[in-house]
């Protein structure tokens, strides 16, 4: 068994020595090249292939299947950084800012479907219900992110909505990346439907962890200024809790600081936070989403110690403090 | 045996009838059912249609592979529009015209995951193969379409350039179309490849034709006022001709027309076009390229009634004045 830094090391390995770009159209490919070498965690790659090694063996099917989400990651990554107009991502210039707006449309597109190149390679035994979930995950990942545009229009959210615009968004590709490589592997249906909720319930947590993390976090911890989705009036759980507690009272301070500017908001809204206990409200439902997480884990009919690197990677993502 | 309009009229059906998207995230799948329905004359899945009625019967698969196809190609429409800021298509606002920037790219990212969504529902014994001549003829159409965007920048562009750019933007996808509906008929593989270098060549042929009418022909007959690559300087077959052929008299006449007024400029080199005959070593070349794609109709051994359909639907193609 191999921990989550091992795997990811290895993925990223595979990564540097089989990219599947050619090398002509460097104007294509030269953006995807750099977005992909520009760091990253790698958790969704690693994911499916610790589902491989929790199952069995790490077979070449689950590298192609690896690289395929990984692929698609990067693919929404460049696509969602031009629709929130980022200039920055992983501390670098993003591939629209550096590269252009067309070239970001267009190197994304290709390395979405580079990211089926590598899925058709995955042997015929097992492609199609492979395929049928992948499809069915990168759907919902475009109709989280349709959400999540939408509700800043939206007046009203609710909370009901935010958690599933963050299933949708983030959690359902974690889930399908644990989920594809115990397929690959040989699992039962019923052992791979655990794992993907273990994976879809840890990454609503991780998602919650972020948002606290982005209000709550250090800059010396996460790397960033906090108050990020302050500042962007992002509708968080943090907020949208706070919304539904806030008395009257409240409710005219920050209607009040949303007009203030960026330093006396960041820090009057985080005050009124903690005032209301959302810090802890939010802390509690993270404990929430990965007791749930958990249960799936061990619905699994394996030796504990083979769960050990998923474990422990999971406790890393919700406890996290960057 | 159906004609094209038959079979094109049966698709249209099974579009209307058998759109693959759900009917809630209406700001996500409106713009795509817009699209969708605002026409277009269903050349590519109508191919894929004929291919299967010419070595078998259509089946359910084939209708699944026609839908992937239309729904790839109105993707690529999508992202088209949007890096060639066009305003209109079809005679109607075009989706980021109509919808903005944002809804028109993952507008265009959910329809393309849906096309490989379709493509997911063919049965597993053809699904490896078809998957992969599809992957593989998306990312030319995407490497087509780097090419042109490249060439607007490139000052010398030469002519197999320019063919090869047409072969990857838009015969590829023709050619895959007939390949994906021959294969899943059953046919040998010999015979899908006959098939597609005859959708290939014809996809070539189709190209310089296009690009005749948009210069030479009448906008009673083609819809639209004649001259538009000329406008817009672009690198058609036409003009890469007629800088070969130029002599220094040509050329200075040429660079003059290019600062030119409008009118004066679509007029002037319309006129060189026919002085050095270029309009004349167009239709030669589009002759070429359909006599190789017709041979390879004619290696294929069925009896000629049945590739009447195809036959015709070619001819019709390469002959059109509009």
């Amino acid at each position: 068994m191999h921990t989550f830094q091992e795997i990811s090391r290895l993925f990223e390995q595979h990564l540097s020595a089989s990219l599947p770009f050619p090398s002509e159209q460097e104007n294509l490919y030269e953006p995807c090249r750099y977005l992909l070498h520009a760091g990253g965690k790698r958790i969704r790659p690693s994911l499916c292939l610790m589902a491989g090694e929790l199952f069995g063996d790490i077979a070449e099917d689950h590298f192609h299947a690896a690289m395929a989400i990984e692929l698609f990651h990067n693919f929404t990554l460049i696509h969602d950084d031009i629709m929130d107009k980022a200039p920055l991502r992983r501390g670098k210039p993003t591939v629209h800012a550096k590269y252009g707006l067309t070239t970001g449309i267009l190197s994304g597109d290709v390395m979405g479907i580079f990211a089926y190149h590598c899925l058709g390679r995955i042997r015929p035994r097992y492609l199609p219900e492979v395929l049928s979930l992948f499809n069915r995950t990168a759907i919902e990942v475009c109709e989280g992110q349709q959400w999540d545009m939408d509700f800043e229009q939206k007046k009203e959210v609710g909370i009901d909505e935010y958690l599933k615009m963050i299933e949708l968004k983030t959690s359902v590709l974690l889930a399908a990346s644990l989920w594809i490589g115990a397929v690959i592997a040989g699992a039962s249906a019923e052992d791979a439907g655990h794992l993907y909720e273990f994976g879809k319930n840890m990454g609503i947590a991780f998602q919650l962890q972020d948002d606290y993390l982005d209000t709550f976090g250090s800059e010396e911890q996460t790397g960033k200024k906090p108050g990020g989705d302050i500042r962007a009036n992002k509708k968080t759980f943090l907020m949208l809790k706070t919304q539904e507690l806030a008395g009257s009272g409240e409710r005219t301070i920050l209607e009040g600081l949303m007009a203030a500017g960026d330093e006396e908001k960041v820090a009057g809204i985080r005050r009124i936070y903690q005032e209301l206990n959302v810090d802890n409200i939010n802390k509690d439902i993270i404990s929430q989403y990965s007791e749930v997480s958990f249960s799936h884990l061990d619905k699994i009919d394996l030796p504990e110690e083979r769960k050990q690197p998923l474990r422990e990677l999971a406790s890393w993502l919700l406890h996290r403090q960057y």
